[in-house]
């Protein structure tokens, strides 16, 4: 175990899939950690069978040396470092709590995307709603599919600051023997990728389902990869690689991966399954549900040539028939 | 029937797979095809079947409507347009079979690769060897697996010549209801993706088959598509984006598709096979074993850094176990 998480005081925010790989990640390095999750009889059960009973049952924890809080307000007075890992849907939901003030803490943003309603990356929201200084907020993206960062295969991270020393010192608290980590300062364009992605997914799966072939879905990909990189660059002016593992990695692992869960909720839309349905079967949140309709909201202002954002929205908003969606993708690929 | 090809004689040359979906592709839209396949009683065979005994054995043809050689001078002849699509391991082969003149030809290229011990690209081979004039070499790409394109799956092929004139009148023989076309000039840039796309999925079937997992497999596929870059980038410098269809959906489809052999023969080593034994195992030739040699040796002039490369030439060619080769391309990863 390093020393250098001694004195830093963690707080995991979230008790889902990638909240629990985090944590486990975490515990390699720290002493201990605070970890946050909403609900009294998960905890309990957590801390009685050392596991977390909804998500990556089959790790298990030191829960000796983790301080569980069902309270936000009490695990966000207890740390100074708030690693958010709630999904993007129930995000503000679970700050709407909040009565402290955070403002003097560092934020590291783990959770995917956009908020919802708000239509602002996270880094933007929290910076605007909660006064965090912009040179304390880490992101870290992928590609990273939690179960397997649970089962210890080699996984890679980007942990992205635009104070760059910020990014690094984060770094030693991830990485360990299965975990590589890479910095970047491109904050929002690898946010606006990471929930980009999960829109390509759900068109991945989807062409999947549909049975449209590899050769079909090579070329959506192929497109795909064009599209985020037309938008991140337009949104976010920068000189940025889109090739590199933080932006096209990620969208590989989740628009092929089985998995992924926004893959499996566009393969069943593929299959024929209704939206509304199809969300029902689902145990987890497709957060490229919500990406897209955020994205397409957002490149109003932008304009940005998206021919598959703007057909994935049809199908998942407007009951555009998948058939005709694909068809017209098909005549705008290059 | 379009009435374009009426005029033009065209013999798609050898009999594998990917020569079978280009001929149906054709007889779409041509009266009548010249195919040169090299056994007689596989000619025989097929037109007592109406079907290619050997590969994509499903599909029916006009046979009315193919004039079959097995004699390479009597097809050339014959013909005044070549659709080279023999494997490139036995292409040099084929060709040292003529005695005719074929410096008038029109020649299609829609063999991946490079000529076996020559390290040349396929298009500069016949341009040098038989004093074809570069205006009239066009390259065909995909992403696409002969086998869906033999399944009518909705597919896209890249019609690439430096007069690009050329390339738009080649697509007309190839469109169709489940065939789109792109045009490029890129002839050579196209030529060596099309190589190195298949020593990528030899390394992404082996990462599969050594169950890295998928986050390792995108991050793998990530770097790849850098060092193709590079590597093109350096050998054939020009205005590209390696992201278009061609290079990288070629990629990606043979990379992650089932339909790869490539990816399929890289998937036996990763598992523990012998490289020779693996061979012995496959069918059909996985070109990219031959293609990593050769890139290998021609890399020695341009002295691009290419870790993957370098690494599967080592497992391939100098014994190196797997496992050593997967931790060194992990440390190479960015």
């Amino acid at each position: 175990m390093k020393t250098t998480c001694t004195d830093r005081k963690i707080a995991v925010m979230g008790g889902g899939s990638w909240a629990t790989a985090l944590a486990k990640l975490l515990l390699e390095n720290c002493r201990e950690i605070i970890w946050y999750m909403r609900r009294d009889d998960r905890i309990e059960a957590f801390k009685r069978r050392g596991r977390n009973p909804a998500y990556l049952s089959d790790v298990e924890f030191p829960v000796e040396r983790i301080n569980f809080y069902s309270d936000i307000n009490e695990a966000c007075r207890a740390a100074d470092t708030l690693l958010m890992a709630m999904p993007s849907p129930y995000f503000k939901a679970h700050l709407a709590k909040l009565t402290v003030d955070i403002s003097d803490k560092d934020i590291v943003i783990a959770t995917k995307g956009i908020v919802p309603d708000e239509n602002e990356l996270i880094s933007d929201y929290m910076e605007a709603r909660y006064g965090i200084d912009p040179r304390r907020v880490t992101v870290i993206s992928g590609p990273c599919h939690a179960e397997e960062v649970a089962l210890g295969r080699l996984s890679y991270l980007t942990v992205a600051c635009s104070d760059i020393d910020r990014a690094i010192a984060f770094t030693s608290l991830l990485n360990g023997r299965s975990m590589k980590t890479f910095v970047s300062t491109d904050v929002r364009g690898i946010e606006y990728a990471g929930v980009l992605k999960n829109v390509y997914a759900i068109a991945s799966g989807m062409v999947h389902g549909f049975k449209a072939g590899d050769n079909f879905q090579a070329i959506l990909i192929s497109n795909a990869v064009r599209e985020m990189r037309r938008f991140v660059d337009t949104a976010v002016p920068d000189r940025r690689d889109t090739d590199e593992s933080v932006y096209l990695g990620d969208l590989l692992v989740t628009a092929y991966s089985r998995f992924s869960r926004n893959h499996n909720f566009g393969s069943m839309i593929g299959r024929g399954s209704a939206v509304k349905r199809a969300m029902m079967e689902m145990e987890m949140v497709a957060e490229g549900y919500y990406g897209t309709k955020c994205i397409k909201e957002i490149n109003d202002r932008y304009g940005v040539d998206m021919p598959i954002l703007d057909n994935m929205y049809d199908i998942l908003y407007r009951d555009l028939p998948v058939e005709i969606a694909i068809d017209r993708m098909a005549n705008s690929f290059s």
